[in-house]
């Protein structure tokens, strides 16, 4: 089959054996797959990852109970059985793979095996375009599942790309106090079209003034920038994962008795209601459709500054 | 008046001038005072304060509604005017002074002039050389003011020093499974005659096991081995101030969906009814008695490994 294929380089290859479904797993047959920072972040060698990328589609399952049905999957492929899983800790699983990011291959592909119970299906009123935007936005939706955000919050969200602007839609959603701060004029345009506030980073925004931050900025100025912003004794959540290392002064978090929140993957449930209902809106972020077989353009216009959602029609 | 001066140097004088109460303050006369881990940071550089050092002490207040009683006195002296304190967040006011730490001339020294509001009696039962502790008592008591701790979490307390031990006690009465890990024999072999379990840093200790660890370590090495050991979305409590930056990977947090809080001063009447009911021991963490006159003796003892606290009498 097609693939995206991540090894010492990055490569589309059109003879990729198709995954062969392990028990509980089932075939799906992309339909349409999005080009996410961490899939970027990959490639510069985050992880360690080596295989097919992809970790948001929407696909048709051919097989297993869903059979002939658009589905969209989560990413998480726990063992069911240890400790951590019996805790409910499930996306945690110290034996889990993740697809496309951790020992198994992703969705950019013809075909994907996911587990069926990761599976969920599509609403028909969904189109595929809509559809592959669940895994980020379940993502968004993490955040209030980890932190209560109260209608009087002031929550700044740093980051005006594809995750800042989905978590500051859900966020709108919980608070009325919700600005999204960033670099780029267009972003931060499509923001205020969405009725969301919007600020650039270079605007005079009050310091210790966020009950709530959340740093979706993809880079290690995040964290600094958000420890700035946030009130003592208020919440920064951390969206942002950076490779290797990064330096900082810790004392603030001490002194201003700040609480820091990692958050990773989220509710589908949430996402494909919000999705249906039109809480959430993302066809304003498609910013270019590519076929499979020109994953690297794909790829390289993923990590151009004016793009929000790049994505790729498989089948 | 006789005080520890810290300038360029630290020094024991017998000229300082005796503190003037502006409104609202209070003349306290010294009889105890503790040396604690800020302390000896301070005079590295840490917030680059000048004056009389000291935070922790026992005194006789010596006008106001308290006068002629024993007093004990919180270390953040607020505006009360501002939206921070109106809030209720008075110990994160941005006008705030700090007892011996900020701005603030502190109680290694006669005299120390502190807000009345910052005063609580100390209960006859309770010896100076017990009510001296009530603000590290206090700070250990924030812990469970800001994180539930349940019965069946797993605890793990970094550091064996006096924190380490204060904390340890606090949360081994929420906790049946605290454990302190530390670098010290004897401070270890302290915490397993309290019937606290306790472990060197070298034994083997399960990683990502445990559902809430605090870092009393003091050290930079402290947040990256809380890190190791936390459970996936489990929670660090920071308690550590270090000077300048440190460097780690920040991914973990959010890979793991780890919380980590800060945490700093805490409820003074909890730490004062927890002694007087002897629900925190400190006694045996007295190392050692100066007079003030010999502090820069005192200051290097509290500096040595063995040592745990190290107090000055006063008066």
């Amino acid at each position: 089959m097609r693939a995206i294929v991540l090894n010492d380089h990055v490569e589309v290859r059109d003879d990729r054996p198709a995954p062969n479904p392990s028990d509980g797993e089932v075939l799906v047959r992309v339909l349409r797959a999005g080009v996410c920072e961490t899939d970027l972040q990959l490639i510069k060698g985050y992880m360690g990852f080596r295989g097919v990328l992809g970790h948001e589609f929407v696909g048709v399952a051919e097989s297993g109970p869903m059979a002939g049905r658009r589905v969209v999957g989560e990413i998480n492929c726990a063992c069911w059985n240890c400790e951590t899983c019996r805790k409910g800790l499930n996306t945690h699983c110290p034996n889990r793979t993740v697809l496309g990011i951790l020992n198994h291959d992703g969705a950019f592909a013809d075909h994907i095996a996911v587990p069926q119970r990761n599976l969920h299906l599509v609403p028909d009123s969904l189109s595929d375009d809509v559809a592959v935007f669940t895994e980020p936005v379940a993502a968004a939706f993490q955040i209030p599942a980890q932190v209560t955000v109260r209608p009087e919050d002031r929550v700044i969200v740093l980051g005006d790309g594809r995750l800042g602007n989905l978590c500051a839609q859900v966020l709108a959603r919980l608070s009325k106090r919700v600005l999204v701060v960033g670099k780029h004029e267009e972003k931060l345009a499509l923001l205020l079209s969405m009725g969301i506030d919007a600020a650039r980073l270079s605007d005079p925004i009050d310091e210790r003034s966020a009950d709530i931050v959340v740093d979706c900025t993809g880079s290690e100025t995040g964290l600094p920038t958000a420890l700035k912003l946030v009130r003592p004794r208020g919440t920064i959540v951390l969206k942002t994962t950076v490779a290797g290392m990064q330096s900082m002064a810790w004392a603030p978090f001490v002194i201003d008795e700040v609480t820091l929140v990692g958050s990773r993957c989220g509710p589908f449930d949430l996402a494909l209601a919000a999705l249906e209902k039109g809480l959430v809106q993302v066809s304003p972020l498609i910013s270019d459709h590519f076929p499979l077989s020109r994953g690297i353009d794909a790829l390289a216009r993923a990590q151009t500054k004016p793009v929000l959602k790049v994505l790729l029609d498989v089948s």
